[in-house]
C-alpha cells in the first residue's frame, strides 16, 4: 500500500465527515475547524512508545489506539473541557501492518464514538518502532478551564476514585477518561484546582501544589486502594487516569458524590507534599529518570 | 535532568508567555486558546524521524529544528492562512541531549520567532531514534481557506519558484514556507486551488487534480528548475516547500509576480497529469513505497 491508499484507508476507518464546526477532516494539507460562540479550545500532545509506554506482546494494536486516545481526551476531563477532535500521528514499523493498523484504530474509536470526538487528520511515515502522537483538542466556555494553579490553603484535596488499579494489572487496564466528572467539577463543584493522575499521585499532586504555590499533606489511611493494590502502587503506579481536584471548604458534596477526601492544602514550600508528617518523594513515572 | 526540569527548560528556551489569545501555554494539562471572531483554525501535523527523514551525521540539530517546523507552516501557508501556533512532541534518543535540545529549539525559534509563531505545548519521552511530532496552528478569516478542490478546467497551473533546489543539495536545503504569497493568493488572486509542494510536483500534483475531479497537461519547456537542478529533480525531488496554485483564466497577473504558468486543467480522468502528452508517474517522496 503506497501513502495515499494508505491516507484513504485511514480516512475510512476513522470514519469523520465534515459537519458543524468541522469544516474540512483528512484529505487537505490542513484540517479545518470554525470555533464556536464563546468556547475556549484547549490542547494537548501525548506520545506513545513502543518498549516505553507498551510492548507489542502485552498490547493487542486496539488497545494502544484505546490508550493513545485516552491519555489526551483525560488531559481534556482535567480541565472541565469536553473533548471534540482527534489527531494521530503514527510511526509505523515492519511488524505494523494494515491488520494491526485497522485494529488500532477500531480500538481508537470504540473510544472515541462513544464520546462524540472526530478523528480529523494526522500524519503517518516508516521507521524502526511504532510511535503514536495523538492530539486532542476540547471545548470549555470561555474563561471556564479548570486549572492545576488554583490551589488555596484550607481546601480539601480529592480523588475521583480508587488508585493503584493500573500497576497491580500490570498496567493493563483500559483507561476509562473522567470526562462526565471533569464537567461537573467545573459546572457544579467549582473546583479550584484540578489534573489527572497520569504518572502517579507522588509526581502530580507536588506539581499541582508548585503551580498553585501551596502544600499539601496527606493522610495515608484515607487514600483509596483499587481491588489488589497496595499503598506503594496507589501512590506511584501512574496510569490511573482519576481526577485529582481541590476543593474550597465551602463546597457542596453529595455524599454519593464517590469523592474521597484524602487531604488538605497548607501554606508551605510551594510544591511540598507530606504522608503522614513525612515528605512524600515523587515516585511516579518519569520517563527521564533511572528507577 | 527529571522530566519536570526539562520541560521547565523546554518552556523556556520556547519563550512564549500568555497574552493574548493565548489563554495558557506550557505547564498545565493542556494548552488554552481564546479564538478570535470570524477565523477558522487551520491544524497541521508532521512527523519527523531520524534515518527516514534526515540524518544526525548531516542535520545539525538547529537545523532539524528548523525543518520540523517549516513542514507544517508550509501546510498553512498552502491554505493561505497565517501560522500563529506550534506544539512539539518529541521521541529523545541518548545521543540527544540537553545541548543538542536546545539546539533543537534556537533552530525553531529563528523561524518561529520571524513569523510570530508561538510555541505552547507538547509533550517529551525517550526512545531509541529521534521523532518529533509537530502541529501548526493557523488562522484564516472565517470560510477563506484555499483547498486543494477548486482546479477548473481551464485554470492555468502555477509554481511559487524553481522546483528541485532539495533534491539539488541533497536535502541540506533551509525551507523558507510561503506565507506572504499564500495570504497573497487567498486576499488578492483569488486562486482556485493551492498546496505545497513537500512531496515533489509528480506526486503532489496528481493529489492536487484528484480532490478536484479534473486533469492537467504539463509542458516540461515551462517548469522551472533551481540553479544545478535537472528536470527530474523538479519533477521527483520534494521538500522544495514552494506552491503549487491555479489560476482562473480571468486572474490578474502581475509581471512581477514570480509565478511560473507550468500547464493546465483539463477535463478529463480524475489525477491523471500529461507532461508534453505523456502520462507523469508519481515519482516524488513516499515513506511507504520502495524506490
Amino acid at each position: 500500500m503506497n501513502e495515499a491508499a494508505l491516507i484513504r484507508a485511514i480516512a475510512l476507518w476513522s470514519a469523520s465527515t465534515p459537519g458543524g464546526d468541522l469544516v474540512e477532516g483528512i484529505g487537505d494539507d490542513c484540517a479545518i475547524l470554525r470555533p464556536r460562540r464563546n468556547e475556549d479550545l484547549l490542547l494537548t500532545t501525548d506520545l506513545v512508545v513502543e518498549d516505553v509506554h507498551f510492548r507489542r506482546d502485552t498490547h493487542p494494536p486496539a488497545a494502544i489506539g484505546w490508550k493513545c486516545l485516552a491519555r489526551g481526551i483525560s488531559d481534556i476531563a482535567a480541565m472541565g473541557g469536553e473533548p471534540r477532535f482527534a489527531l494521530f500521528s503514527l510511526v509505523l514499523p515492519h511488524w505494523f501492518g494494515t491488520a494491526q493498523l485497522r485494529g488500532f484504530y477500531r480500538g481508537a474509536r470504540e473510544l472515541a464514538g462513544g464520546l462524540d470526538v472526530r478523528i480529523i487528520g494526522g500524519d503517518v511515515t516508516r521507521g524502526g518502532k511504532l510511535v503514536c502522537d495523538v492530539v486532542v483538542i476540547g471545548s470549555v466556555p470561555r474563561g471556564r478551564a479548570l486549572r492545576r494553579s488554583g490551589a488555596k490553603a484550607g481546601d480539601g484535596i480529592y480523588v475521583s476514585g480508587p488508585l493503584g488499579a493500573a500497576a497491580a494489572s500490570n498496567w493493563k487496564t483500559k483507561a476509562q477518561p473522567r470526562i462526565g466528572l471533569g464537567v461537573e467539577l467545573r459546572r457544579r463543584h467549582r473546583a479550584s484546582a484540578c489534573m489527572d493522575l497520569s504518572d502517579g499521585l507522588s509526581t502530580d499532586l507536588p506539581r499541582m501544589m508548585l503551580a498553585s504555590g501551596v502544600a499539601a499533606e496527606l493522610r495515608s489511611g484515607s487514600i483509596p486502594l483499587a481491588k489488589g493494590a497496595s499503598l506503594e502502587q496507589a501512590l506511584h503506579g501512574g496510569e490511573d487516569y482519576e481526577l485529582l481536584f481541590t476543593l474550597p471548604p465551602t463546597a457542596r458534596r453529595d455524599p454519593e458524590s464517590g469523592f474521597t477526601l484524602i487531604g488538605f492544602v497548607l501554606d508551605g514550600p510551594p510544591g511540598r507534599v507530606r504522608l503522614d508528617g513525612e515528605t512524600l518523594k515523587p515516585g511516579g513515572w518519569d520517563p527521564f529518570r533511572r528507577r
